[in-house]
């Protein structure tokens, strides 16, 4: 009999075409189903969390598939690893239902969008931040060196903005152009900068649970973000982008993919409206 | 007339055949001369503090090289660094004389290998650490899952096998097997672990600074030092080991490349030795 396998998975999106399936393409479902289908001797389809785009990175994307191959939670994540590229990574199972679909059981996720802010790029960090260059202004107490050189960012109003966006709004203005959808209201728990990300001096993490995303959505609140932290946008305006007949073109610029990273997906919204019925 | 360019440089070494130039092969030193030589519109040859091996990093690598061209400081970082790859970027720079060679003006350096102590692999650090998967056992509350986990690893072994290594030793048994230098003797001026590196639960950081170092000398380091911490060797073992007639064959295996950056280089030996005649 089959049952369901849940895996949580981490990658770096840097040398994929996105997560999901492509024929053809090397994508992050394809080289799991890969894997997994190695292991289990048979063909396989997995679900998936979240769609992630190309280049983009995952801390704990969910992901899961039918089998009737029966393994241990630490043998599923050995044998499935041990077929994996060094860019995907399985750090846990849990077993589930067989038709388990990762998609319908988030509750929330989170996000972080990373930004350099320093005038320089760092050849370290190339795949995983937003470098800040021309986007923000410098200050400089020389104009020759690079010494003592701040970036100009107004936090405070970044962090106004980032409050904004907490709560139940209309995010309609904050999708991909191509987005059709009717329903675009979204629930957001928390938006939060953090500054010296793990203790480096010129990192900035915004951070961002909310029950639902859109295409795109991470990275244009992040682009509308630093407009306002450079100046170029009022905390007003972020505000009147919530506000019924706000459009894409009003928001601002949409991040590059290789800032962001689906950090966490909460699990168990079956479970929660199971007990409310 | 020809004045010095000291440059400071951060690169991922992962896709590069190392730092030293080399015919035919992608190299840290030839995507610098190649980058520099375009902004000096002729030929260049630049002189490194140290070389790094395939595969291993560098935050603080120290570059110089003459040229006629005159820029300050702030214009050579930005000039070199719009004609190298992502995964090298110039950080800073500093004028010299003509003939600056930073290895003669190394004080001493500091170099940082980084281990993942957890039995499961982790794909956004594949390129950055030593996975220790079988060299080290791990403590599980039980067989078939994978929470609770905890890696046996006497870190205070660990730690007493660090300040054996500080101070003026002979490092013999320290060294690639094909070197054959005649003097070994080297002085650490501290050599330290770090749980918990940047906030990871499971990132060991063995950081060590010593005025010179031989060809592989931090990653057999390394690889004594997980020995000491998985109880395969005494803490004894390894001051043997800097006792005179240790070779390398006692010593640990080399730990890879991948898990080493070099941290930082301290100049200045020049003016100190100037000024102690």
């Amino acid at each position: 009999v089959a049952h369901g396998v849940r895996l949580t998975v981490a990658y770096d999106g840097t040398d994929f075409h996105g997560f999901q399936r492509q024929p053809g393409l090397r994508t992050v479902q394809g080289a799991l189903e890969s894997a997994v289908e190695r292991v289990i001797h048979g063909p396989t389809t997995t679900r998936g969390a979240g769609r992630t785009d190309a280049g983009v990175h995952a801390e704990g994307q969910i992901v899961a598939f039918a089998t009737e191959r029966e393994l241990n939670a630490r043998r599923w994540v050995q044998a499935i690893n041990r077929y994996l590229p060094d860019d995907v990574s399985v750090r846990a199972m849990e077993p589930c239902e067989p038709e388990y679909d990762p998609r319908f059981d988030a509750r929330d996720k989170t996000y972080r969008y990373l930004m350099l802010t320093a005038p320089i790029r760092d050849a370290l960090l190339a795949h995983r931040v937003w470098h800040l260059n021309r986007h923000i202004r410098y200050e400089a107490p020389a104009r020759d060196t690079l010494e003592g050189v701040q970036p100009l960012l107004d936090l405070a109003a970044m962090r106004e903005a980032c409050a904004v966006l907490e709560g139940t709004h209309d995010f309609r203005a904050f999708r991909a152009a191509g987005d059709t959808r009717d329903n675009t209201v979204r629930t957001m728990l928390h938006a939060r900068l953090h500054e010296h990300w793990q203790g480096h001096p010129n990192l900035l993490a915004f951070e961002i649970r909310g029950n639902a995303f859109m295409q795109n959505m991470v990275r244009i609140l992040a682009g509308t973000l630093v407009a306002v932290g450079s100046g170029r946008r009022s905390v007003e305006s972020v505000r009147a982008l919530l506000e019924p007949g706000a459009d894409r073109r009003q928001a601002g610029e949409t991040a590059p993919p290789q800032g962001l990273t689906l950090v966490h997906v909460t699990l168990g919204r079956r479970a929660l409206e199971a007990a409310s019925r």
